[in-house]
């Protein structure tokens, strides 16, 4: 179903730059289960790297939004881009952080209302109040 | 700007069920200012009855989500629609609500993240990994 | 503003085959206002016949829809896809075309509750009911 | 798939709350069925209350826009939105309420001429007319 | 799965307004596949003909853009817009036009780059540096 | 207009991991410009050095797509997107490449018509031939 191939482990093993992210993905994460976007990805060692690094210092690293709160950015994003792979992906992360039903389901209304009013404010095509200009 | 008048509060207080509603806005944030965005839809009474009861419920109530972080997922859907006015609105909300820069300057790299991901994923159609689905 | 440039009246005069296509525009729409979407479009004389040919096959031509449903359908995706000049010209279209306020006020909370549902059905993954199968 | 469990009847009959709401559904429906969009919201009762009376009113209710007129807006925005789910539900409903073939494809081909117009007016960055704004 | 019927050979044979766009499909493209695209345009001939039409001018004819590119520009905006069949369709195209794999996995990384940029621009609400405005 | 601060030079100065980036962009643009993008995100310095590093990755460095085509795939994703700094910004550097006029409209053209059968497709929610499929 990919447009590309998802490489499997053995694949993975005979190269060595692919092999040194996953040994990396499984140590970070604890966990032997490395996820299908990291197989495709690994089809360019280079960008394989560089995503996974960048998500390294972004979600993983400790920092001044805790980790389950950074989840539910990371759903509220991937649902108004309608990525599905994602919203399952980091809604499957949020619920092994910690995530509640209820906090799951406030979740969904806050992006659902999000949605609602950007589409209001769009088709009414509401002019910034200067209030709300940085200063 | 706008493709509907923005009602002026001489105008709303000529409509009392519209003037229910911005005395409600008011006294519930505790400030006379009332944005655009309920000026423009103050043209169909009922949808601001309806759009501001849904937005207190959701926002406002006390609830599983703290409202810091209720304001950054609020941008976060907002930014993948491309929103102006609600970025500029919830981010100054978010700002009230005490988000730091460098919790801004993190939200701003995680939404970006979301969104560089989102359209890997998408190019790539990667398929759902059996364990991502709920049981 | 634009990333190309606007052709003016005098410009468009000098290239037959665009003035050709402004003539027919004038004609059709019995007013000699000629919009800037077309004025860019102008740089490529080919695609401004191909796009103005398509859209008065199907916004102009009597048929199945009535032209002022046209019109707000288009504003509807314009909407979705936050496309500003496009909500302001065709709401313009559409006041011309008969939309009084309360029908303006009704389109626009249906693009928002539309929004928000599209929002939700996707943050929650919900799966297809078979009755909505096309048999 | 849902990211969300779909609630039975069996267990919407548990929930005072949530079977008040299916009954509301079903009454006004005129119909047993009940589709899994409320299923899933039904994990929160008080969403799916907000959400129902929401849609009750802005799409039931007779007013100033035809009901078939209401369904084809709300396919075109859940077109621009690429939720397939909302797409084959609102199709159904639209031909449930007398969506004719050759209507159904010249709503096809508006969604496509605006998503397209939508393309090309934001590639060019065409800059707003005078005349298209709102006195 | 579609909300249209997908029109068989042995039914386009029967209208001749599609059986004609049919013929060209296939004499232009060297090959007797017709994907399901063209079969659900099919149920309205002039839609048909009119796409098919403008794609032969856009993407067939020699010009100015070599033609992998085009193809390569395709699965970038159709990633954008979330639109799987599109992008494995147009990936298969672009294959088919000699696109290897380091091109596809480059194609990828600045799609995903692409969106990331886009996102963080739009949270920060960046305004236009007038060096980019054209004189 | 930003919802974050844009960095002067002269703060930038007082910043040393973020004008070692600076002077880095300047280097290998060769050009003393540095636009707001930057200066919006030097308020984060890592994310700063994130993103510049990846752009320099994908952007600038020789590579199996030509730095032309890359610019024009960036607009396309932009467009689709709706990212009016990021349009902008791309339109200026495929220009500075060498875009012709004719290419540009080329380009115009082949996003308008992917955004229209990306709506025509998802409308329709067309399934995908079995021979897109990669084997």
């Amino acid at each position: 179903m990919a447009t590309t191939k998802l490489l499997s482990d053995a694949e993975v093993d005979r190269i060595p730059a692919v092999k040194a992210v996953f040994d990396d993905i499984r140590a970070t994460r604890k966990s032997d289960f490395v996820n299908n976007f990291w197989r495709g990805l690994a089809n360019d060692p280079a960008a394989l790297k560089r995503i996974w690094e960048q998500l390294k210092a972004v979600m993983v690293t400790e920092s001044a939004i805790d980790s389950l709160t950074k989840e539910m950015i990371y759903i509220a994003v991937s649902t108004a881009n309608g990525c599905s792979y994602c919203i399952h992906s980091h809604t499957a992360a949020a619920r092994a952080k910690g995530m509640t039903d209820p906090q799951h389901g406030e979740l969904v209304s806050i992006i659902g209302l999000a949605g609602q009013t950007n589409h209001l404010v769009t088709a009414m095509q509401i002019p910034l109040d200067p209030q709300f200009e940085v200063k």
